[in-house]
């Protein structure tokens, strides 16, 4: 107990601390123009209880050199909403190879799915695998493992899961089902795990184990996963979305049936998209070589019937906002799908879409201090920004984009972690880049907040989150 | 007054909680493995008055994928002596493009002269200016900018400046010289810069001012360009390590030489190479597309009559240390080179010693916690991890290194920002791989330490180190 009071002494001094940041130019010391931001940040962070709220941000692939693209494509001198985040740290992402017996040796290039392990369970995993523990093979499922938002639901917190990506996709998918291998997302799609359905005595599907959790805000695309229909079990013959409805949640479609959700008092289902919800950008292919003549972005691609991810995240705010707390993961999704795709503008606008989102979250900090904001990524990915002058072989092997950005100059992405032909140029067509293996940035701010400084590894983040 | 006051009672406060962080663990609260270090790592960077020493460690060419990769290497379980360090950001490095009339524009994908004049002289410019300011062209010379050494130097501490490359070469030049191309390293390199010999009323090359800048400790490689004559101004007919001589410097051009100096009040000037300082590891090639069978790196190479980082960095500390302070810089050169040249086992290799160095710089700030010590790179660049798996068109489209770690597992990296051929395979050796322009990392522990955490510029740091 001596150590609480401490720290409540200590948060007491860094808020007058901070209140009185504006005079320290003068004195010379803490006269950096971040320096008001990191005194209040450090304040905020040693908040002596527990947050009440945890808002975690994840921007799939998002690494340092995606959120520098998405920040230089704006302009150098336009602060994105993450770089408000006074809080910052490294975590790295490895996951293990299957074993038998253990131990589980590391594989130094993971997914989102053992990732996203990590960071909602606390455990190290095999790729593919949604909090189960790992196992001998990829195909043996593995222990359930505890959620921090089954943790929260616990707690009597509300909680919420919102992604641009099917909202069975990996990382949403982490945190309310427990399957072997990621792909089994709908009651159709569930031939690679035969031991895991209802009728062999399994929790079903993705879809089905999301809306069995009675999350409170499930939001994403991924409609025509709910759209199958079960196969065993209580809701046999019904679809994933009537089996919600049965359970009382209210389904909405499109932005406007979102925007019409009036009661917070019954759970919401809104299935935006057949697949993964639309880009917000288009733009310029990535060819061999140089690449394009540098270009613009085109903007406003997004269907106005589809709400933006900051959209979204502002609608679970309010309808979890509540006396108890909450748990709420928002996945910028498509920043991964997108540099998977070589596709440089669809992979900034999803990055500055999720920051947008990160504002919304910022922004309820504000009013409502008790919350902890947590970003971060689940692994790095493949894009680098390189010089707009290579010539001759100094160019790239991969594929490469030129963009003009808000500054008017020429931002230059390369992508080559996949693309190989034997003794031939690479391929015309781009593959599926890779994932990569460096450490992910994190941010954070609020209370529990300096939990994410120094380097740390993602299964940390369990704790911070409230595991 | 009020704010200093304030801050002086906050660090009070925190070194209590540094103290009865032990029993946290029971209460629940800061019960993270990492949470004692954060508490004593902020306690350390709230010490209320500038660092008497500052040590400033720089690791070339060092991104995210680089310090994973050498971590990764070590085995995933084995702690870096970086990871010791608490407080942690991101720094953004873009340089700008020569214009007349400015503005000037940014240049996304800088080099290493550039990005170290942001951190010794707060101010951006060309790509390979030495501390100079911005111009219309990068041969016209542009404005001397004030460098963290020589205000160091003003305060009366001692300074020094240490790299494993030629001690001419671009980082631990922009300290001690100001010179318009980062080619003009010695009296007859100076084709490039005529304008800037001593001659044409310029301050010389970057060795001759390195030496009329009387650095205290300069260790390091490129004996070459001292021996080089000096063609104009006082010291005409002499090479520059006469000079130095002349001017009361130690010279000395081995290991043993350097253990045997023992006065510290005269300067020292060791060059223990010819040419950059020899490699720690040596390694397989990186061939196009899936790479080499896995194997380890081979250790031990460097020739033993050449000092290692660390030693380098522990003799310096010794001949520094004094009562009124001192300012050091210390360069892992050769991540850079290596990346650049495609050779897995050297950029590792160079990581780790420079962690060795960053170990020895903590180890002496745990004796005089008056020192602040800050870790950064100058720049991204081109490694990248990734799927050891990889088969088909998803390998890369460059260079490929399997390494053997020692969890005895398969690292696999991949280089690919040069090597195009247009229309066929990569060309089969590999040409220099570029730089690459995302935010690097920045860790920081003592006093000071705070004004690293969040997203900052590269120049921000200049303020930092005591500019």
């Amino acid at each position: 107990m001596k150590h609480r009071r401490l720290v409540a002494a200590l948060a007491a001094a860094l808020s007058i601390a901070a209140v009185g940041a504006g005079t320290a130019a003068a004195t010379g010391f803490f006269s950096h123009h971040h320096r008001d931001r990191t005194e209040q940040g450090v304040a905020a962070a040693l908040y002596n209880h527990d947050p009440q709220n945890v808002i975690f941000l994840l921007g799939d692939g998002m690494g340092t050199q995606e959120i520098t693209a998405a920040r230089y494509y704006q302009g150098v001198s336009n602060e994105l909403n993450v770089d408000r985040m006074p809080l910052t740290g490294f975590d790295t992402t490895w996951s293990v190879k299957p074993a038998a017996p253990p131990p589980y040796l590391p594989d130094y290039d993971p997914d989102s799915a053992s990732t996203g392990t990590m960071w909602a369970t606390g455990q190290k995993t095999l790729d593919e695998r949604i909090s189960q523990g790992p196992s001998s093979a990829i195909n043996v499922p593995g222990a359930n493992l505890k959620t921090v938002l089954e943790i929260a639901q616990k707690r009597g917190m509300k909680v919420g899961d919102v992604s641009t990506a099917e909202i069975t996709d990996a990382t949403p998918a982490v945190l309310a089902s427990h399957i072997s291998l990621r792909g089994c997302q709908g009651p159709t799609d569930m031939g690679p795990c035969p031991l895991e359905t209802k009728g062999a005595g399994g929790l079903g599907s993705i879809a089905e184990q999301e809306v069995d959790h009675k999350v409170d805000v499930l939001l994403g695309g991924g409609r025509n996963r709910f759209a199958q229909i079960i196969g065993s079990g209580p809701d046999v013959g019904k679809t994933v979305i009537q089996s919600a409805q049965a359970k009382g949640y209210q389904y909405v479609t499109d932005a406007a049936g979102l925007n019409g959700i009036k009661n917070a008092n019954k759970p919401v289902l809104g299935l935006f998209n057949p697949s993964n919800m639309s880009l917000e950008w288009s733009g310029p292919a990535a060819p061999l070589g140089k690449g394009n003549a540098p270009a613009p972005c085109s903007e406003n691609q997004r269907p106005a019937n589809e709400p933006s991810l900051a959209a979204m995240t502002d609608k679970a705010l309010d309808l979890l906002d509540n006396r108890r707390g909450f748990f709420l993961q928002v996945e910028g999704a498509s920043i991964d799908k997108q540099d998977h795709a070589t596709n440089a503008c669809g992979q900034i606008d999803e990055t500055v879409a999720f920051d947008q989102a990160i504002g919304v979250a910022l922004d309820y900090q504000k009013w409502h201090p008790d919350t902890l904001v947590v970003v971060t990524a689940d692994h790095s990915h493949t894009s680098q920004i390189v010089g707009e002058d290579a010539a001759g072989s100094g160019i790239p092997t991969g594929y490469s984009t030129n963009l003009t950005t808000k500054d008017g100059q020429t931002l230059s992405l390369t992508y080559g972690t996949a693309g190989y032909n034997p003794g031939g140029a690479p391929v015309a067509v781009p593959p599926s880049q890779q994932h990569t293996g460096a450490v992910v940035p994190v941010w954070a701010s609020g209370p529990g907040a300096l939990d994410v400084l120094g380097t740390n590894d993602h299964t940390d983040l369990f704790e911070t989150l409230g595991g």
